[in-house]
């Protein structure tokens, strides 16, 4: 009898050993077979590297007794492209990446591992979500992000995906019965306001360690800073197509 | 007197030592003041990856004479973070980065460190330029590529910068005579087909090589692909939101 449960991918940016891949894993498996591939290290920030100019490993773990778990030396994407080639030799009905330790609303989407490894997934035209907690805490409390990891999984499966997209889900740090349920949103204009925290090493040479603030500015109703901001689970679904068609005209008036 | 000629800063992803950025400072220079902020080492593939679990180092360096120029030892993006924070003390009038050694087109957007940088310009609010030539070797001609940068920074610098976007310019691997125009372009859907090189070390133990084909597929006339293939410079206005409107209302019906 072919065994017809969905194949499902599950990766991470935070290694192999957070506990957010942990709890994923947990609410996913009842949705199908998972396969985990992640990276060995924290692969924060790492948004949609690949590794060109270097080697990759690929490592069985037993970190995950039951189910098939490999490390990779190598960042997020390069965690989704190992994984077709080289241990699936398919792609997989679905594709979930996270949870990740810390917000990945608005403009975030870019810098994240967490969610490169969904549009990487999307690329392949595979349906794919990344899911962020809005707490950096090693020991998060997950209790919620599980609940939406299982309501947003089984209308994945359950519906035809749109093609050339991904989800970006990010969830409020609440408890379950404090969520106010789950909105569709767009990515707000939220930025980073950049600073640096300059040190001196013991020869009296400076380093510098990246800091900054995170300006939620764009409120508006249908973004996914507002939705968090009250209680909501936000989904911004993601595509990879980054053409500022609306500025296509203008353009061609520069008369090239 | 004031100095009114334009701030530009340069970066690039194939490392300080490149020709290409060497070729990007040439043919901008005419147009402002240069400051030079590039990577110490080749930094190709790293996308919009940012140090967050490192330090970073800024060095003085003489490889540019007359120019204001720095390693920084992290990626594309990291560098203009430090730029503005640490070496310009505020925001460029214009951000160039490249010329890179090898394509940049369709959803190779995604990958390059090169457009990482610019489209991080995009989110400050920079007018801010990515250039590519279509040609990997070290030693490339980048002579059409000298003529692009100058046509389209003086466009540039001429006209209001449409804001929350960057331009992606890639440049055919041709003479100057020989290239036929410049054209306003969407991204094409190009894609990837991965695979890796899988070899053994001398303990026996494998190891693996990303290498892959890119399928040229999607070649409308609006597209990169097309104006490349045959022979204009391609410009893509790229933007930073990533948001795929036109799903939102196919999601709303999956009943959250």
């Amino acid at each position: 009898m072919a065994n017809d449960r969905p194949l499902i991918l599950v990766t991470n940016d935070d290694g192999i050993q957070a506990k957010g891949i942990r709890c994923l894993v947990n609410s996913i498996s009842e949705f199908g077979d998972v396969v985990i591939v992640a990276p060995d290290k924290p692969q924060s920030g790492m948004g949609h590297a690949i590794t060109v100019n270097d080697v990759l490993r690929l490592n069985k773990t037993r970190l995950f007794e039951e189910y098939k778990a490999f490390t990779c030396t190598g960042t997020p994407v390069d965690c989704v492209k190992l994984a077709i080639s080289e241990v699936l030799h398919r792609k997989p009905d679905l594709l979930v990446s996270g949870i990740n330790h810390g917000e990945n609303s608005a403009s975030n989407v870019l810098y994240s591992g967490t969610m490169s490894a969904a549009v990487e997934g999307a690329m392949e035209d595979i349906p794919s979500i990344g899911f962020s907690l809005l707490d950096f805490d090693a020991d998060a409390d997950f209790t919620g992000s599980e609940w939406a990891v299982k309501e947003v999984a089984k209308r994945v499966l359950n519906n035809d995906f749109p093609r050339n997209i991904c989800l970006n889900v990010n969830i409020p740090q609440r408890s379950v019965n404090d969520i106010k349920g789950i909105k569709i949103c767009r990515q707000a204009k939220a930025y980073w306001e950049d600073s640096f925290d300059k040190r001196h090493d013991q020869f009296g040479k400076p380093y510098f360690w990246l800091k900054g603030e995170f300006y939620r500015e764009d409120r508006s109703e249908d973004t996914d800073i507002w939705a968090l901001d009250h209680g909501y689970v936000s989904i911004v679904p993601t595509q990879f197509d980054m053409t500022a068609y609306h500025a296509i005209s203008e353009l061609n008036e520069w008369k090239f």
